[in-house]
């Protein structure tokens, strides 16, 4: 038993190792290779392969570079590395998810701002040597840990991008491009925020951010560069901050849930895992099945009072009028990393599949059974029917088109919407016509079945609902049969191996997950082609699920952590992830 | 006659510049006094003014600078100087306008995409460098004469702001953030356009911009970083080409006229003018009766092959099969500028005024009548039914609130919203009540009047319609009593003067163009406190307007500047800009 385990375990790395020189290699070829992404442009160059070349399952990082590159979601910006182009594609879904998040703050009276991109060195100078000042090094850690190395006076976090000069002229104090905007944002809501009455006060920008990365960057997932939203927001009490960091992460879930069919767990990072700059930060996790990944899907954070006290933002207290209250303020941002979570989650051999939902088109009708004996009038009067159907479904509020390339086989017209994720094709011929039926199949399953076109209109809506549900169930059920609850801390390690994570019975001290880290990581493999040994992954927390599978009994279940024999504090969610 | 107009001209030559003097001082002044935009804020603080301190016709840039802070459109970043953080009223407008256009644009078949905010200063030494050996020095001059001075190898243009280190890591190629992205995207135009069925090939970005202006900076009009959506496509042939640049053009003049309540002249920019790596541009230009002065308000760029020739975008001919088609592109932008040139021509001593279709709130619901005598009872049924009022004109589609705020006067809440520019506002007391009207005060014009509490939900949309109207139509009638067709040269500086814009014949060469501006220049004024001698500005082209004011006989009709001797080409608008 033992000896299949280790077998597996290392199979498992060994796989892994390979995806990861497998990536590296891909990347680069993208890079190389003049056009990776225009598969299918031109019907007479047979050497272009259409479709996606590896399985998710055997080579599941090459598999996702290729499908993001092929489904014309980004383009690679080989100008700068470590940036993307968002193509139409990916543009449409993130716009669909900001629209709806966008509708549901404004309902919460949160006001849209935007402030400039840069911010001082000097600012960065002052801020956190008046936080010192003040008796916390907190902030140190903070802004995203931007700031990590603060404590070296020059030493600015390694991710700023600097704008020393404009033209050639130097600036006389350089300029950062945000990573966030806490710094940028904060010095205003000193001055703007000057009584109670301007509570809460409620700020939300869209807009893109740089971190210049040195870990390997993946579209979507982690880029130099991101768009995303970043709302930053201040009240009276802990208690009404409080609130609305739970309806923020309900609204992030939403997204996940019901526009992307993505499952996610809703909890608290630990402290090792939380935003420096905050009091507590709450998560939504999902789950990667293929490689057994957690993933950060969005955070809202409690900032506490940490930069209210920094920045000095505060109010007189409207019921001790001396007493002057520092405002509680929290911070939430959702990023273009939606995107990479859905392709991960819902891809597949053929390509993407897109939930209905955010799927710009929803529907795809393929003209089929044209033969050479088809008359042009034949031809044309299936066209017509086909632009018939199209408006049958448009009418229904179904996003649908007709593909009607000349150039093109059905069969290949197929592979190419399938590649791009398309949720429902529907094919229509002269023996659809003479039964009066269109036939469809499911992108999600494949599954095939036919549609009186009487009923087009009722029964497509309705499919397309079932599909976007389906996708949702079976990734909840994945997700959930590969979060194991674990009491044995032996089987940890082997339920990482076979792609799961786990719930653990947890002290909750940075200090023992930092310890847990080290344990579950992997012995060092051989060594590889370029002579350094690599250990496979440990688990870190991902969150403390609000929904625990169980009670902790106080002064009595133990932290799982064999080394560790404090008491458990509540049953935290570990895994292996990005 | 001629003293009167000289001491006209010199009087305002004077009052132009203590304006501008005046100006330098509040923009100082806006950044260090610390709460300028809060005027209202806090009741008791008697010492705080609240409204705008100059007027609009005494000293026009002073009541710009005051009444954007204090409308609470922008507060300056006092970090970087040239930037400007857009507060919630002006980003509603932004987006009004950008939803607006967005719609539009999709209907057109218009993609949206995203690329990278840096480019490399590999490209940008490689792209005209080719340019150059195929034969052109359009590029050079081109992308918005950002690379003006590239003859220099390594003298880029003064306004790009350059990133070279990372951290603390010197960047091997230093990037520079986009002042527009011909130069980012056009290579992967290049990858992505590969045959005829491509085209046309049109994407739009809406995204951040910087410019790092050596000019004097104002919010909205000229700031270091601005909000724009650039627009970037790819055409088969010429004429496919000029046929989407007039239907931006058009919908660029639908955001000022319909939008924004302001007309505009819309015509082809001259040579001298025109966007430097355009083939020609359109544009639509707006005027400001207050110092008579033109504004460029957003313009549309026929690129012809230029930069297709550059980059290499070319398809196969679709007749001539051998033959290769460099594409005919295009690019349109239109920036928050919209938001400044709005401010400018329709606010007035008391504050901003909004058109209603633009506005986030439409109407404002005030409380009056209410004295010491005013039971608590009387005091909650008033409020009760200015409760229901707003659910009627809600209903109604009405964008309307109550002021329900205990702590200010009536008085001091009309001038708090005429401050702030919403466009109409009803009172509503108990005297109101008793007749089962509102009171109702525009504030575009100061009228006042009732309506029937039983019409509202009818009567509140066709006024606030009204308004939107007599907006526009007031503007339009002062720009066309503002644009002088004159056929006398000696007429021109005293139109100038007299706060007109002129339309002349013209013979539209570049070398004549640059004289007007030198003839219309006023003498040097007695030197102000720095010593300096400042004359008032010349004329430049603002458009040749498509609607021509009369025809042009040929080898008839001469330009009008005395020193040319040319046959005119067109009657050209010119004036004093911005």
């Amino acid at each position: 038993m033992e000896e299949a385990q280790a077998q597996s375990k290392n199979a498992l790395k060994k796989a892994e190792k390979q995806a990861k020189m497998a990536a590296a290699k891909a990347e680069k070829a993208a890079k190389t290779i003049p056009v990776v992404g225009g598969a299918g442009k031109k019907a007479n160059d047979s050497k272009e392969i259409i479709g996606i070349t590896v399985s998710k399952a055997e080579n599941f990082p090459i598999w996702y570079q290729e499908l993001v590159l092929k489904a014309e979601l980004v383009e690679y910006y080989s100008e700068i590395s470590g940036f993307y182009i968002l193509r139409p594609p990916a543009m449409y879904i993130w716009n669909g998810i900001r629209k709806f998040f966008q509708e549901k703050i404004e309902e919460m009276g949160i006001e849209e701002t935007n402030f400039p991109m840069f911010l001082s060195s000097k600012s960065l100078e002052k801020e956190p040597r008046d936080y010192v000042a003040s008796g916390s090094k907190k902030y140190i850690k903070g802004v995203s840990n931007i700031l990590s190395d603060r404590e070296h006076v020059e030493g600015f976090a390694p991710e700023l991008a600097w704008v020393t000069k404009a033209g050639d002229k130097d600036l006389e104090v350089p300029v950062a491009v945000r990573p966030t905007s806490e710094a940028v944002m904060y010095p205003y809501y000193r001055k703007w925020i000057r009584s109670h009455r301007d509570l809460p006060f409620r700020l939300n920008q869209w807009n893109n951010v740089v971190r210049w990365e040195a870990k390997q960057t993946t579209p979507f997932i982690r880029t130099r560069e991101f768009l995303w939203q970043e709302g930053h927001t201040a009240h009276l009490t802990e208690e009404l901050a409080a609130k609305e960091v739970l309806e923020i992460l309900d609204l992030y879930a939403a997204v996940y849930n019901e526009l992307l069919a993505v499952p996610v767990v809703r909890g608290k990072k630990t402290e090792n895992e939380k935003f420096a700059g905050a009091l507590w930060t709450s998560t939504c996790e999902a789950y990667i099945p293929t490689n057994g990944r957690g993933i950060q899907g969005a955070t809202s954070h409690a900032l506490g009072q940490n930069f209210s006290k920094m920045f000095d933002i505060s109010v007189e207290d409207p019921e001790k009028k001396q007493d002057k209250i520092h405002v509680w303020q929290n911070s939430w941002g959702l990023s273009t990393r939606v995107i990479g979570v859905m392709v991960m989650l819902h891809g597949d051999d053929k390509g993407l599949v897109i939930p209905p939902r955010i799927s710009k088109l929803q529907v795809i009708l393929i003209p089929v059974g044209l033969t050479a004996k088809t008359t042009p009038e034949e031809r044309t009067k299936l066209l017509t029917q086909l632009d018939e159907l199209k408006s049958t479904l448009k009418k229904a509020k179904v996003r649908a088109d007709v593909d009607t390339r000349d150039n093109y086989s059905p069969g290949y017209k197929f592979a190419d919407w399938e590649l791009k994720g398309v949720p429902l094709r529907l094919e229509f011929g002269p023996k659809d016509a003479a039964q009066a039926v269109v036939s469809y199949a499911r992108r999600d399953t494949g599954a095939k079945g036919t549609i009186p076109i009487a009923n087009l209109a009722t029964e497509v809506p309705e499919l397309l609902e079932t599909i976007q549900k389906d996708m949702y169930n079976r990734a909840d059920e994945s997700f959930k049969s590969h979060r194991l609850v674990l009491r044995e801390w032996e089987k940890v390690v082997p339920a990482l191996d076979s792609r799961n994570v786990v719930l653990i019975p947890f002290c909750e001290e940075p200090s023992c997950e930092e310890r847990i880290k080290e344990l579950t990581k992997g012995q060092e493999q051989e060594p590889g082609p370029d002579g350094l040994k690599q250990p496979t992954m440990g688990m870190k927390s991902l969150c403390i699920p609000f929904e625990q599978p169980d009670i902790i009994v106080a002064n009595e279940t133990k932290c799982l952590n064999p080394e560790c024999g404090r008491f458990a504090k509540s049953w935290t969610m570990f895994g292996r992830s990005y």
